[in-house]
C-alpha cells in the first residue's frame, strides 16, 4: 500500500541525521496522498539506524486512523493532520529539534529575513506562534499545536506555500513542502537562516528586515513563473 | 564475572566518543547490578580506541573495593559509588566534560527549563552544586563530590528519577538512568540543552522558565503511567 | 574543449562541500582560460553528489554566451564574468554562502584584520559592499553584483591581487585566486576569518586593526618577491 | 637518521587535522633529541595528506642549521628552538590557528582557569604575551616570537612545565609538552577551554578564577609525585 510513498517518506526521514537535524528518535517526516485521502509517517520513537521503508504507517487524512502499520504513528501525528488540512498546496512535513531554530522557538521570536539565504527560500519573516494556552495544553495537545500554526498564518494573513516553516513557541520548528523531500529541504535551509540570524543580530542588535526589492528579486528568481535558478 | 553487565557499560563508555561528549579519555560510565551489591566501570585513564569489555573494573557497591579487574577504577568511583548509595532507583551514571554543559557548570548555573526538549527528559530546571569547601576538597574529595550533589537534591526537595542529571560547580556533568546506556542518552540531551539554553539566553536574557502546563504535558507524555510516545 | 580547465573547475567545485561551505547546491566556482577567452563554471542547481566534470559550462568571457555545455551556466555568471573582466590578475571565482562570512554579509560590516591568519592571505580589511539600489536590483542583478564589487575595491583603492574577497552586502561572500583551486582555498580562509573575528569583537568589543608591521610581516613572508613561506 | 623520533613528529603532526586543529598547512609539531642537540620538524607548507615521516626535517638545536632533510623547515623553526633552548624541560611544540584558542590570542587576553578541564592540565592562567615591538617584527621575527614568549614567563615567574601552553598576541597558541605527542594533547586541551571560557565569560562576564583549592586538587591528582589519576 503506497509503496513509493512510504520509500519516500523513509528516505526523507533519513535525509534528518544526515544533515544533523535530529538527536536520536526526535524528528518525523510525512507525505501525503490526497488522492486516496492518506498520510504516512514515521512511526512513533523507532531509532532511525534500524527502521525500514515498511515500518512507515499509513493513516487516514481525515479521521486520523491508523489504516496499515505494525507501530503506532508518530506522536505529532495529529499536527501533521491539522496542518495537511489547512494548507491544501503542501504534500510533506517535517517536525525537528534542529538546534537553532529551538533556540529561536524557545526565546519566542520569529526570524527576520535578513539576507539572499533566506529570500531563497522563504518569501518573508519566518513567525513563530504565541504560546499555547492552558486548554489547548490540556485538551487535544497535538492537534491544538497545529491550529496554532494555522491560526499564525491566518492573522499574519501570509500563505503556508509563501513561508514553507514556523516556529512553535517554546517548542520547536516545523516546515513542509510540495513532498517530504522538499520539507526536509526547507528544513535545513530553516537551520541555516537560524544559525546565521542569531549572530548577524549579535554583530548588529538593531538591524532591520532586508530590502524589500532584494527579497522579492532573490524569491522569484527561484519561485514563481518567471523563475531562472537551475535547469527549468 | 558479571559479563553482561561490563558488555553493557563497555557499550555505554563507547557512546561517548560516538556522541561527541568526551575529549582523550575524559569520560566514565559505570553501571551497577544491586542484588550482586556491585558496580562496574570504566578503568582509570585508558583510551576509547583501546579499551575492551574485560577491562571494566568491578567495585565493591558498599566497601568500593576492587573485586575483579587488572585495571585501577575511574579516579571519579567514590563519586559513583555515593550516588548509587544515595539514590537506589539508578542503574547507571555518566560523567564527562561535554562542551556545554561544562560552559554552566563552570559559570555556576542552573540550565533552566526552557521548552520541550528539556521538558521530554527532566522535569524541572536542572540545578547546579554549591561550590565545595576547601576540606572538602581537602578531603575525601571524590566521595564529597558525591555528597554535594545528593545535599543539592535534598534541599531542592527535587528527585533523581525526575532530573537525571546535576552540573557540579566548575566541574562538569553528571547525569544517570536506569541503566548505563539510558545515563548515557540523558548526558547527550544535556548537553543538547546547555547548548540551546546558552543562546536562547543570549537572544532573550529575561526569559523565564517555560509554563508549568507545557512542562507537565511533555515530561507526562514520556514517563510514568499514562506516557504515550514511542512503542509502549 | 577546455578539459583540463572544466576538470580544475570540477574539482574546486567538490572542495567547497569537503571543507562545509555549501549547502546542497548553494556555491559555484568558475576557472578562465584568458587566452581563449572563455569561462568555465558550474551548472545552476546540480547536485554536487551526482555532478561530473563534463557537466562544467564553457562561456565566453566577454559575450557571456554559452559556448559548449548541455546544462545553463550558474545563475551568478554574470557577476563572475564582471569581475574577470575588471581584474585581469585572477584566475578562478568562488562563490558561497559559508555560515559566518554570510553572516558578516548580513550584518553589512567589513572584516578587520584582527592577526596573523588573516594578514598571511589578505593584506587589510575585507571590504562589504553598500546595499544595491533598486534600479541595480530590477535591472541586470547578476552583472550589478559584479559592478558593485568593483565599484567598492576602486573606492577604496585596494586591488584584488592583495584583498582576494568581498562580502555582497546582504547575500555572502565571493572570493578569488590565481585559479579555481587558490580560489577555493581563499573561500576557506574568509570563513576561518569571519568565524574568529565574530568572536574576537565578542571579547573585545573595541579591537581595532593589527598592528600595521605585523600584517606587512606575514604577508610578505607569503607573497611577493621576497616570499619565505612553503617550499619555494 | 633520528628514525624513531622522525615517525613521532610525524604522527604527532597528522594528529592536528585528526583532532581539528589546523586547516589546511597552518600548524607544526616538532620534537627533540636532547642528547644529540638535534630537533626534528615538519617541512613548511607540505600537505597534511601528502607528507611522510621520512619528509621531516632534521635541525641543529643550537645553530638552526637544516642537517637533514629534502624540505625547508617551517617557517617558525627559530621560535620552536628558543622555546627549546629556554625551557630545557620539554621535549615537543606544537603551533596551530586552532579558533577558539586564536580568537583570545587576536583579543589579547589570557585563559584564566575557570573550571577542573583547566586545572587537570595547566597549573594557573594561560598568559598572552605582549605585543611584539616594530623592531622585533622588523628583525628575527620567528626567533623574537619566541623571545617574547620566554619574556611572558619570566615576568609571570611561571614554569614552562606547569603551564605548557602560550598564546601569542594576534598570532595563536603554542603547546609544547615532555615530547611532541604530548605537546598536541596539550593543544587539543587548549583548545577546549579556549571554546569553554568564551562562554563561560558569556554566561557570568564577571567570574573571577576558580578556587586555588580546586586548582590545586585537580593538577596534582594528574601531576607530580602524588598523582593517582590513570594507571600509574
Amino acid at each position: 500500500m503506497l509503496e513509493k510513498l512510504k520509500q519516500q517518506v523513509f528516505n526523507a526521514n533519513l535525509e534528518l541525521p544526515k544533515h544533523n537535524l535530529v538527536t536520536f528518535t526526535w524528528g518525523n517526516v510525512s507525505g501525503v496522498d490526497r488522492d486516496a485521502g492518506l498520510m504516512v509517517i514515521k512511526p512513533s520513537g523507532v531509532d532511525y539506524e534500524t527502521m525500514q521503508a515498511e515500518d512507515m504507517v499509513v493513516v487516514s487524512l481525515t479521521t486520523g486512523e491508523v489504516i496499515e502499520g505494525k507501530y503506532k504513528p508518530s506522536s505529532d501525528t495529529d499536527t501533521h493532520l491539522a496542518l495537511y488540512q489547512a494548507f491544501p498546496e503542501i504534500g510533506g512535513i517535517v517536525h525537528t529539534h534542529s538546534r537553532h531554530a529551538t533556540i529561536w522557538a524557545q526565546a519566542g521570536l520569529p526570524l527576520s529575513a535578513l539576507g539572499t539565504t533566506h529570500a531563497d527560500y522563504f518569501y518573508g519573516e519566518i513567525p513563530c506562534t504565541r504560546q499555547m494556552t492552558e486548554s489547548e495544553i490540556a485538551g487535544e495537545y497535538e492537534r491544538e499545536t497545529g491550529n496554532v500554526i494555522i491560526e499564525t498564518f491566518k492573522q499574519l494573513g501570509i500563505s503556508a506555500k509563501d513561508i514553507p516553516a514556523v516556529l512553535v513557541h517554546s517548542h520547536g520548528p516545523f516546515a513542509w513542502g510540495k513532498d517530504a523531500d522538499n520539507a526536509v529541504h526547507n528544513a535545513v535551509v530553516l537551520e541555516e537562516i537560524a544559525y546565521m540570524n542569531l549572530f548577524t543580530r549579535q554583530l548588529t542588535p538593531k538591524i532591520g528586515d532586508m530590502q524589500q526589492e532584494l527579497l522579492d528579486k532573490h524569491y522569484l528568481r527561484k519561485h514563481g513563473k518567471n523563475a531562472y535558478y537551475g535547469q527549468k
